[in-house]
């Protein structure tokens, strides 16, 4: 091949290349780790700081080599460097690059180092950054749905178990849910980020490195807050990555519902709500369409996330020690699960925003189910009456209302007690939706009062104290 | 945005656009689905026979938009068609093109048709289109297979169980294992197929068409066998998509055990091959270093297959009838799948051809760890013993020989007499390599001759007479 | 351990077994393969008369083992065999229970077999009879929904995409798009069925027996219609349970999304059919509760079903060749599967065959969304105009009709004109329900006389010419 | 059904029952979750006090609520519990029976709770300890590997990447690798059981409790350290179940990896190390054979591990808010996940004690393959040479060597000189497996000392101070 032969880039290093174009398309990871450039530059800008500490580099060496790699840097962004598929990946073609500009200096940058720790160290660095986006775009949605909840405090909607009418709930409070579902997504984000964030630059291909760098500062120059204690787990250890990637999964599957639950809202037979035009297409030949293409996309795109989840779990199924090729196959996943999850939060954040509710058809619709049958029940327990004998009484109180087609609150004081001799006058006060709600007014439930005290904590705790709009 | 307001393209369908740069990321498709060009231009032709044969279309309107779709095609091929992002998709992009090259007429191509039936043929034709070429690659591997087996027909090399000497085998034997396995999946493709090839068109946004279109006419034009049966499910449907996706996974395992296989040959306490170097890299850092790089990669990307397959189970999981938005999640996993099984069969194909056997290091631990047990006791129960207790002498005797740290055929007649008194003369035999692989020739064995039986037969089935170099 | 010495049963084989409680637990396989013991019994049967054919047992030795294996299975039938936790699996039972029972003859049963072979064997065996009585439920399901589908063959419902009112079907039609789904999965099962039915039996450990039993005539013993043709390949190849699995698997996300429909058409929102009491239960608290119980079950045991799909790719990926004790794994996946998949349809048919619609509601529901819209794009085609131009009108249209809250069908031909010059006077017509089903008359189409069609054809496939009830 | 009305047991709530024996099968949970009594009765003794602190039930009630639950443990765990299918799950039948042996008081206790509160209590309770058994389990194996990484901190291997020799490392070394794996694990399952261990009750069905029960007290009763806040989240929630399957199934990837390098160290190529005969079995046909079928059980757990995360990731797909039978899917893959934790931990320490290393072949192959390549390179730069252009000199010797048949270490001090004329005359000790291994002494090494000061403090992190054997 002429690449690897005659045609080789004059300060590459003399390493074994593959042959044949297959081959190489098979092998080359430049096309995906070429993202990594930012991660790469500040490993090697922390390891020769390393490497001057000892003096295996003068300072002028180390100066040239930090000018090179600034070079290389707005090389970079500005689109003018020489990416090269033959020299393999980020790696060699900075380090190749940074020979070309600064001779033979260049060629002392890897002492005491590997391939193997140099993409370890990077693709943490770049999982960090990930992980610190990430949680800012999840804050942005709790956020969103803060202003909404607060606005819905007091809106009653059917409360649904199995999709059947349950209790009456209130919008706020079922808003309140997501928050939290999301505040769990962002805490497991912040455990995993402590784990990410530890340096495993030192430990050379498997063994450690013959040098006496001082690792701790070398990992503080990449802002890292630890060392890995082990150079052959440090080169073979993708669990950073795992971890992190099922963190988000579980994420999209918290969103797959609350777009589940968007897309049920905004149907016909609901219309609980409807999205602002700006998240919906239309159809190609039905002119009346108007699709939740957004939240429909969102949902689906659990199934992707698992889809990477698992492909990280099974490529390290059974891999031996320490470094293997196989670990090459989990930048993408990576890549795209973390895209997956900023592209999802942010058009998630815009559908939220968008919501408009029909106040009134959600109130309908609370009142049909006789969703106020447990609180009936426990009326009666407040009588005196046993719980188990309370439900029973009312069980067959829901059925004299279904064969004299009405609702509970709609029956007769008569009608009542002609079932239930034992209800007491104001027994029918606890059948509206107001007085079902405000009763669940303890630790977690749905009261109004209780939904706004919510939105406070929640506020303090992501420090937004105000409503953003 | 301009685009979607003044900036409209003239020929675009007046259709509902989302706004917003990030939702439209989330929602285009098109930097994926572009690659479905020439399936949605032959999706065309096909409606627009079909529309002109029922006279929707003049001849004069059918022969305007045969042109302008032949124009569309070459100018997509020579990279100068005119893509937009805000047109969504490739199919609004080829739909407003040619209302641009040709006039109004373009506009009566979406009669009777929807992008729901569109999409699901266009994405039938190119899996079509796969499979035959990944059916054609594994014939190639196996040819390469074929060519090995037979050179190696009568190379001893130790049988493993548990990754334990379990009996001696040829080598031959072994590679035909392989074969055995790719030939499956060839049929499972082929199955798979059959199932792939029936035409939705006409199945219209879900409910069918009210146009008296030929639909078989029109799905002979793109070379269908057959026209699906009910309209909801045919543009709900990615069964075909799932199934060969599982398909090309299952191979794809089947790959990792063989990619396995090949990187324990060749690692150094094996030493039973080497690997070309031109399917080698080497380590930045270690100059020594030989890297069994694709197999490895091929071995890993079994994770990315898997993943593959889940995405697309669990973006179906839950779906109601008929399309949602969600099944554009589809492409992206079939794509890659398809690319992941093209790159890894060439791979493995120019891994098998260039593998160099050692065969003196097979022959010689074939030998260890008494792997002619075995054949000892079959000798015993040929004298008339019951397998157990032939088993249980054997098994004394191994324990005999590991005292006296021979192997089994090393032991005198007078040792095995001492154990197994039993034993006749000629029983020492029954302990070579040759004895034990020459023993094994009936149907599905390991003997030389019943590999070359096996390696004629399978040419044949794939229509390769001869070998191939 | 005195079971494995002192205590040591006398038939059992005088094999290496697990010392320590904990290591007998993972390695003891008895608890699920005890389930085998018919398959066991007929392999053994079938071996017996492959070893009686060339000698190997005399006709005397060969009836002894006839009655032994005899009287065994009457033993484990009638809850009197002597299972033992020391003997490992259900071969080793066996093969010593033999032994005991008819002395040394038994010991020769294992001649020219291993349990490599045999548990392949087994298996497949096993699979067969479970896609057997696979097919045959899905086949009652289908009759099922078949007989639902001529009932709702002329009932309008709203056909949705994206869960929005897009064109009016029948739910005749809508069912049969699920008589698809499964007569889909039916085709696969059938194909995996050739491959499941093909006779390991006489590969041995892994590399062939020295025997000359006829191995067809065994396997023609147990109603294979083939023979592996590898040996190494037959004792490792799992492919036909995991295929198996697979099929499985996309049967049950197709069940899930019927499930998932039949959970909302049975919520108050949409109030489109209700449940027998006799597949819902009631809520522990909520005396008014009557939850779809079973059709969420079904929905989510995909989630379980895709689990065991992964636990068998995952548990093959990368091992070598021939039999390695990973694949003990394979069996509780596959029982698991088929147990769920039998349930499920057998649920699904009471759910299915419990139905009741409420015609009324669907046709009011089918009203909304302006879901004729197509329809009057698609009249004005007939009138001349391009399909795109009739489209930009329409859906002027039903900006119009949405100013003055009224539906499409509601608007006179005044209003119509008055956005739309060239409407015709029998434009009105294409916008009711009635003109808009019946219009889509052609092939897969939703018109109620193809519905009928479709079930008569579907009737005469499955062999069910008449109405089930 | 006589079950549900006549035969009713008659302190079985009135609540609506399933019909029919395939629907009861499908969905009675009795059969697995009735390992969750001892969860449940807690549940029900911290409810009970609850009652009782704010008066809903009288010291007297109080204590024969306390007693009945005190005789139904006593009876379950004698094996006396009247267990009843009939009453669908673990809650219906203690409660049944609760009434059945206090009358009509045990009709109270479930006021103020649901079902849906009730079993996400028990779920946790349940994890919790779950979590509690495994940390424990991982120090042993962790104890076990540190005892052997003690012994074995300078014996010399050859340390692999790309399952080729690369550098020497020490067994020690290696083994600590696995310690480290393992350590991350029980970081993820103490981070995990935080989220585990906050108290759901007091949610009800979904919306909160009217009675103003001390939610806090009743947690501390049950020894949670939080509350959940939102009462349709708490319902739910599974997030606490997820996030430890996924936290054990990466822990069984770790013991995959572990499991595959101890079968390949006990294969007869690599023989560096035997396991102990309790861990292996036999074959049934080879006489010799001694098979790591526990280590290949562990690597093989793998997928079933996978398969559970899956299961219950998919189940969650799409629910929406709040609780549905779905979620009744989850406890099956969770104990099967942690009795496969517990199985494959206690299995993997036996495995690990039991191993005997063979210390000659292990130095033997760690001097084959020019192991101390890197070494000659590093002591050519510590000599002035930039580090590419010393990998460049060691690679032409490297060939060099391979040309004449030796090994770097036995190349002659004029044979390196006629490569590399700058070597000077100490080189040829850095080539020797000590000299390597010595000099990597820093952080993270694999020098003796580093090793043994691993293992120090890793025994003071487990808080074992001493060895255990």
């Amino acid at each position: 091949m002429s690449d690897s032969d005659g045609g080789r880039r004059k300060g590459a290093p003399a390493m074994r290349r593959l042959g044949g174009e297959h081959l190489r398309e098979l092998n080359n990871s430049l096309s995906f780790d070429r993202q990594l450039y930012r991660e790469d530059l500040a490993c090697s800008r922390a390891h020769a700081a390393g490497l001057a500490k000892i003096r295996v580099l003068s300072a002028r060496e180390h100066k040239a080599i930090r000018q090179g790699l600034d070079q290389i840097e707005s090389e970079i962004e500005q689109g003018r460097f020489p990416w090269s598929d033959a020299l393999e990946d980020i790696h060699i073609n900075i380090e190749t690059r940074l020979t070309e500009l600064i001779g033979d200096t260049g060629k002392k940058l890897h002492t005491g180092r590997s391939r193997n720790d140099q993409v370890a160290t990077d693709l943490r660095l770049w999982v960090r950054g990930a992980i610190d986006r990430i949680d800012s775009l999840i804050s942005q949605v709790q956020a969103v749905l803060l202003d909404l909840a607060e606005n819905e405090a007091a809106s009653p909607m059917p409360g649904f178990t199995h999709l059947q009418s349950a209790q009456p709930v209130t919008l706020g409070h079922h808003l309140m849910a997501w928050v939290e579902m999301l505040e769990r997504d962002r805490q497991r984000l912040a455990d995993c980020r402590i784990r990410v964030n530890v340096s495993p630059l030192g430990a050379g291909a498997l063994a450690g490195s013959p040098y006496p760098i001082d690792r701790r500062y070398v990992a503080r120059q990449m802002g890292f807050s630890d060392i890995t204690r082990n150079s052959m787990d440090a080169v073979s250890d993708r669990d950073f990555a795992v971890e992190c990637v099922f963190d988000l999964t579980l994420m999209m599957v918290h969103l797959s519902r609350m777009a589940e639950e968007i897309v049920l809202w905004c149907s016909h037979p609901f219309g609980f709500a409807v999205l602002d035009d700006a998240v919906c297409t239309g159809s190609s030949i039905m002119p009346q369409k108007k699709n939740p293409d957004i939240p429909e996309l969102i949902r689906a795109k659990s199934g992707r996330s698992i889809g990477s989840l698992n492909a990280l779990l099974v490529m390290l199924k059974g891999q031996p020690l320490a470094y293997n090729k196989d670990n090459q196959e989990d930048k993408e996943p990576v890549f795209d699960m973390v895209r997956t999850a900023e592209l999802s939060l942010r058009g998630f954040a815009e559908v939220a925003a968008g919501l408009r509710f029909d106040r009134e058809a959600m109130r309908r619709s609370a009142s049909e189910g006789h969703s106020t049958a447990t609180d009936l029940a426990d009326a009666l327990v407040r009588e005196g009456m046993p719980f188990r004998d309370a439900y029973a009484q009312v069980r067959k109180l829901v059925a004299q209302a279904d064969k004299l087609g009405k609702g509970l609150p709609e029956l007769s004081e008569e009608e009542i007690r002609s079932v239930v001799p034992e209800a007491g006058a104001d027994l029918r006060r606890a059948l509206t939706l107001e007085a079902s709600i405000a009763s669940r007014r303890f630790s977690g439930g749905t009261a109004p009062m209780r939904v706004r005290a919510a939105v406070r904590i929640a506020r303090r705790r992501l420090g937004f104290p105000k409503r953003r709009s």
